[in-house]
């Protein structure tokens, strides 16, 4: 397995090497190798070597992160107000540190047009205003090959308005994916199988319905020419078999069974990101493409057809099918143009009976668990400053729908104490809603829907409708949540003699990782030298549904832009992603002595074992 | 003047008397009379006697209420549940106290349809059901001419969605109607000018845009019937000149010089009530009609042509031409089919040329002030128990919009303490908005739009709009209010990283009441025997803008059914309108004396003499 440390950079300069790095007789050395990672700020390399020895080159990144952290606020600010403003001069300015001469011009920074250069001044002027410190972007950008000028520009004008802290947290990520690949120079190693995980989610992304955006709904012509885009990359990966299956899925098999089951989806909600879903293909895909032949078990990697329910009224069609819960019903669905989904199989030359269907169900006895790796679609790895993070369960949901019908009345003429005011119960609600689930860690609840139906400026609400969204990692705590939030519903409603009506819409089972495999996660992930975050997911996943098949745990890997999802803006890094592929790696190597010394195989950890209350 | 107390009524055996009523040595003789007024419950006739002597019937009447509001809930649900449920059967039962059975009979509720009876036992059960007691309502009406059946299915429809405290308060509100109606059979009085208030109201809401509901917006083909229909009326009431003016409004004059100026509007909103403006018509129109001859100065009688603002983007048309406000950029505005104001105001044979309109603005010193006799359009005289209410100022209001706008994200992802959620900030707005009004008498403050645009049950609101109406008596406290209101809006958003717009969109003055007008108003409420009970207005009226030229002051009347207003519910009863009569012609009375002891002519109580700081 090729990780960062073991490659060889073709970067200008003997590479430094961990050993050197680890070194204390090369201290000296080591420190003046390093010197300039960060902006005039070599403080912090200074600070992060007294740590030494590093397990990996992330540990010592990790670590600078640490430092910096740890760091009080006055010298973080220092720290930013070190690196210079991007300009946009035709002349670089000669005082600039040589790293971000060569960062600048090789974007192209110093060949400006006029209008670009207008929109440069102007917005740097007005960030500097209102942050009290220049813009900072990694200009090399997330694949390492340089941000173009137009992209750069739109970034410094979205991050404008950004709320303060948000920013300043901001600027000290970029100055860490800066360092991190000026590193990559110095230690002369380079992300390669990130890259090519990068470089794959590219190239999958080329089939869109929308020529502006990425769009892949289930069975349209992009999705399946995605498909047989997937089905080929499969192939020149090695795989033993591949097929497209009756619902659209792209299975391949590595080895023999029994086979550790994983994979994830890549279809897309309507103007998505390129890696949602995505990823979970092309890591392991990495993986097996590089070591297939080393793992004693096998790999059946999956890119399931469909997950978001964009194109139907059913979502996770392609876990369902291995789950053996596809509905028969569903194929009567009909989108939007009225076609139904058997229509739309057929015209794909997929399933033309159901039974096609029912036959891809999975015996859990050929496999050994199902493993996802996905996108976190949420902040908290970017604000922890961690690149993967352990998923400790999928939380469970309620949603529901609420009607409030109270009096109205003239604004100006009803006391407030007369009053049967509809929006005010949805207010005092919310304000209750968020109180208790900020009591207790991992619980979400929105309000995300909310409405007074024609309403006027000045009439009391006589109405109002809004929708409530409750997750938490057990059953248990998300109906404890649900219980005490509907409880005080009816109280705020009764005092204040608004009639209610309450109609739950949706109730999914939180599927918490088994036990076992998710610390097979832990485990790889100590080996590769990052600390170990466990975190519970918000968003449901295909593992979500494979939960009532197979045990199943699953690794998220860090989203760029405040782990922002389901937007064009959603992004991770070749470095990241490197970092899970050797994590996916180590996970399997563990999972391969965990056979040895424990025969664990086939369902001997049954999700059944970590069960919930019904 | 004709007040209750002197009327003799044709009902059968001898009246009672007020004089008897207050003569000790009677006492048997009037508990005699009086027993029965409250169905099984002679208690309440036994303690109020003891209150002795009265001013007036509806003192009596009031002190009667009072007991009754004084009494323990036990004795008041005792009160209630001693009234019979109406069966609607074929045969009345014969165990009804005899009132109960002439009043339902009276009405038909003897003569029901299947369809009928079926619509009655069904909702009786229901109301039982959810009440604990039977369904009360006054069937006689507040004409006394007696309810439709259908009529009353529906109040009984309607009042089982009522919160329980609402109901039993209404409840006891429809013993007292009903006891008020017994007593004037008992004291042979009626409430003849009332009646005819009642009647004119009636007649007048004949002419409407819409069959089906009362709506005459400004001159339509129906406010150009009314118009007539009021001109005629103030003919026949023996006014010296009447003139349908440059604007529409119908004006009559009685007397000479200087004029107490007085009137309401006579255009209605959309499915508008039929006293909203009007009762400020006819309730001087009849004080005139009677005794015009026994005032020493003229009245002028204003019917406003407008005031509502329905057809045309501008409010207070009439009352804008009498204080010189009109603007002529206003004849320019169309309405919803094109129609410029100008192109109607031709139609209508009203004023061809600006200056027209001009010439209508009013001379101060030829007026003694201005009052204006309104329903209440709120609830606050209904809960109170009170006919009449003494406005002490028309309170000045501030209108924003608001626009929050945070960060759309994943609500299963996003924990709750990274979230930018812009509709947290309204809802803890809101909640600061309530606590903030309530705690000043008078204030008022109501977020009467709220919506989350294009929200989704599973992401949490990146953007929020609402609107924010601020009401208080006086504009310092309208602006202390809207200061706080706003810092704390401030304040929360900044929290919440979320950004803000805020746009005021109305901005009005407080119109306090002139302090000597006022008080004459308070002398004529206790000259016929009421409390005096002072109250803001919420709403804006005529007086709001004549308050511009002249020293104002308003009279409320109570609304039934809880004050609802701009809506076919609005209602209230012959008695109330009889003692607005009463009131009218005490406060004429009142003026009179005034003029004489202390010279009170023209201008000399300024309206600036209350000015507010701008």
């Amino acid at each position: 397995m090729s990780s960062t440390t073991e490659l060889q950079s073709a970067a200008g300069g003997p590479p430094l090497g961990l050993e050197a790095l680890n070194s204390l007789s090369q201290q000296a050395q080591a420190f003046a190798q390093l010197s300039g990672l960060y902006e005039h700020s070599d403080w912090i390399i200074e600070k992060a070597l007294g740590q030494r020895p590093f397990k990996s080159v992330a540990h010592f990144r990790q670590v600078c992160r640490q430092v910096v952290d740890q760091a009080p606020r006055d010298a973080q600010l220092a720290l930013i107000r070190a690196h210079p403003e991007l300009t946009g001069k035709a002349k670089i300015d000669p005082s600039l540190a040589q790293d971000s001469k060569n960062e600048q011009q090789a974007v192209g920074l110093d060949r400006c047009s006029p209008e670009e250069f207008e929109s440069l001044t102007r917005l740097n002027a007005a960030y500097k205003e209102k942050f009290g410190w220049p813009f900072i972007i990694a200009v090399r950008g997330p694949r390492g090959l340089g941000l173009s000028r137009q992209a750069i520009i739109e970034a410094l004008a979205r991050r404008l308005n950004d709320p303060i802290d948000q920013e300043r947290a901001e600027c000290l990520h970029q100055i860490h994916r800066i360092a991190e690949m000026r590193l990559n120079e110095r230690m002369g190693c380079a992300p390669t199988d990130g890259e090519r995980v990068w470089d794959n989610c590219e190239s999958l992304a080329e089939s869109s319905e929308e020529a502006s955006c990425l769009t892949v709904s289930y069975l349209s012509d992009a999705h399946r020419a995605a498909a047989q885009w997937l089905k080929k990359a499969f192939q020149q990966a090695g795989c033993s078999e591949v097929e497209i299956d009756a619902v659209g899925n792209v299975v391949g098999r590595w080895g023999k069974p029994p086979y550790l089951l994983t994979g994830s989806h890549y279809d897309t909600v309507r103007n998505g990101g390129r890696y949602d879903g995505r990823l979970g293909i092309f890591v392991p895909l990495e993986v097996l493409r590089r070591q297939s032949q080393s793992l004693s078990f096998g790999v059946e990697l999956v890119a399931f057809a469909e997950e978001e329910g964009v194109r139907y009224a059913a979502t996770f069609l392609g876990s369902s099918a291995l789950t053996g819960d596809f509905k028969e019903s569903w194929l009567e669905a009909k989108d939007a143009n009225g076609i139904s989904m058997a229509q739309a199989m057929k015209t794909a030359g997929l399933a033309t009976d159901f039974s096609a269907i029912q036959a891809l169900r999975r015996d859990p006895k050929d496999y050994l668990g199902f493993v996802e790796v996905h996108i976190e679609q949420g902040p908290v790895l970017a604000s922890q400053g961690l690149p993967l993070g352990v998923v400790t369960s999928i939380n469970g949901s309620l949603r529901y729908k609420v009607k409030l019908k109270g009096q109205a009345s003239h604004a100006g003429t009803t006391p407030m104490g007369q009053r049967r005011d509809a929006a005010m119960v949805a207010a005092e609600l919310m304000v209750y809603l968020e109180r208790r689930a900020l009591a207790q860690p991992a619980l979400v609840g929105t309000v995300g829907q909310l409405q007074v139906p024609n309403g006027s400026t000045n009439v009391v609400p006589g109405a109002c409708e809004f929708s409530l969204d409750l997750r938490a990692p057990s059953n248990e705590a998300r109906d404890s949540l649900a219980h005490d939030v509907l409880q005080e519903l009816q109280a705020i409603a009764s005092r204040r003699a608004v009639d209610l009506e309450v109609t739950e819409v949706l109730r999914a089972s939180a599927a918490p990782s088994d036990q076992a495999l998710q610390a097979l996660w832990e485990k790889a992930i100590e080996d590769i030298g990052l600390p170990v975050y466990r975190l519970p997911s918000g968003a449901g996943h295909d593992a979500m549904k494979m939960h009532d098949l197979l045990p199943q745990a699953m690794l998220f890997v860090r989203g760029e832009n405040q782990g922002i999802s389901h937007n064009p803006l959603e992004s991770t890094t070749a470095d990241d992603m490197q970092l899970a592929v050797e994590a996916f790696y180590a996970f399997c190597l563990r999972l391969a002595q965990t056979q040895q010394t424990s025969g664990l195989a086939g369902t001997a950890s049954s999700p059944r074992s970590v069960a919930l209350n019904p």
